[in-house]
């Protein structure tokens, strides 16, 4: 009987990202993978689905490992939703969504398409976890991921994750012997301020490229901003429930219904 | 002086949908009205932005009325921060999205382009409300919407609400008189059971279109579900830190670090 854990792997760079070849890397050593990825990136897609046009899927070889590899023409969602739906015969055991190149702390969980792959493994009651690299360059150096990635997918593994909960992990650009370890967070109340930058094409038509600075006025040391500016890897528990329960009691005070 | 509030317009429909025209009327009654909305449909886009390509811009005018209308190539979420940076010379007091064509309750939320704007106007700092019909025709009928966006809309004018916070209201399809009034809950854990309508295109290959059921198993009577189902506007206040607060401490006696 075959003991190995099903991991379903997936990503918002594309198929053919390093950081998703990394990842592939490491969760080969845990158990038996199968890739469904985007075709192409979808960096900034956050919880987007494909509701009014078609989905392609192509089983592809990219390398010569292990794995079985899919590769999909929709958003990182559709992506965890064709799989367990459509292209697996049994339960992903976990979903590990990444390694993004780039940061996906903060605020930043809001447009991950990293993590909206992870919510949406999450929403169907699968184990899942998005790992981000903060580097945004493609030839980014993944090395110093590896040994936090494999750690952290035994651990879910090993513990499970509560219900309606996945985990959101952002690893520093550091050397591995320059990160102190595995820091448990909250999302820090940053936010982007944003520029456009307007140029005209040439047509002569204004067009706008969105443009702008990370901004962390949170100064908590229990946030992830914190956690990675010191050199720790950040694991964030993120909810799909958004519910601010906290405010529930005040609204009922409105007068809604005069 | 001019003492009306400063009203922000934007939808997922599209600029030119019957929900954002009953929305723009209903604010004109209200406030000074600038819209910023996509100039197509945007449906299940989730929190997308865009980042990689260009965006576009253009002042239209769509009716007689008195409204200022700008049409935009991006997402809700593009919409919401052009305007806040770059269209509008002051801050808006608020920011309406919607009236969506289709629920935007429970799960849904995750999934939805009308709540993304209203959540990015939130993390500007912008008091904001997404409205949704459950009603996905085009041809919906608005008019008893009409005094449920306008009681709503004032009373978050007249209290604002706290930090890191937005409305997602989502009304039932009943006539006027069927409705029994506004009703704050919490988002009810239901999801999607999708399945892939596969089909092969005129060249032989094969695509799928993601379908599906909507299944609530939440049987709490303080649900969006329950009050919706029960002829109940639904008030549910949303936040953007996703983080599960209640695991934190949970997780820290994994070994992580060993």
């Amino acid at each position: 009987m075959n003991k190995k854990p099903l991991i379903l792997v997936t990503n918002d760079d594309g198929i053919t990202a390093p950081g998703l070849r990394t990842l592939i890397e490491v969760m080969n050593t845990i158990g038996d993978v199968v890739v469904v990825a985007p075709d192409s990136p979808q960096s900034g897609m956050g919880h987007a689905i494909t509701v009014n046009s078609t989905l392609y899927v192509e089983n592809v070889e990219i390398d010569d490992n292990k794995q079985i590899e899919y590769s999909c023409s929709g958003t990182p969602a559709d992506c965890v939703k064709l799989a367990v739906k459509q292209i697996l015969d049994r339960r992903p055991d976990i979903c590990v969504s990444g390694i993004n190149h780039g940061s996906n702390s903060s605020i930043n969980v809001i447009y991950s398409g990293t993590m909206s792959a992870a919510l949406e493994a999450g929403i169907e009651g699968i184990p899942a976890i998005g790992f981000s690299l903060c580097d945004y360059n493609w030839g980014a150096n993944f090395e110093a991921c590896k040994g936090f990635v494999k750690t952290i997918t035994e651990n879910v593994l090993k513990n499970g994750l509560p219900k309606g909960v996945v985990l959101n992990v952002n690893i520093p650009n550091l050397p591995k012997e320059d990160i102190k370890g595995i820091k448990v967070c909250r999302q820090a109340k940053a936010n982007w301020e944003e520029e456009f930058d307007k140029r005209q094409n040439p047509n002569g038509r204004d067009y706008y490229w969105l443009a702008g600075k990370f901004v962390n006025l949170d100064e908590g040391e229990d946030t992830d901003e914190w956690a990675l500016e010191h050199g720790y890897v950040s694991l964030v528990p993120v909810q799909f429930d958004l519910t601010a329960h906290h405010c529930i009691q005040n609204l009922n005070t409105w007068n809604l219904n005069d």
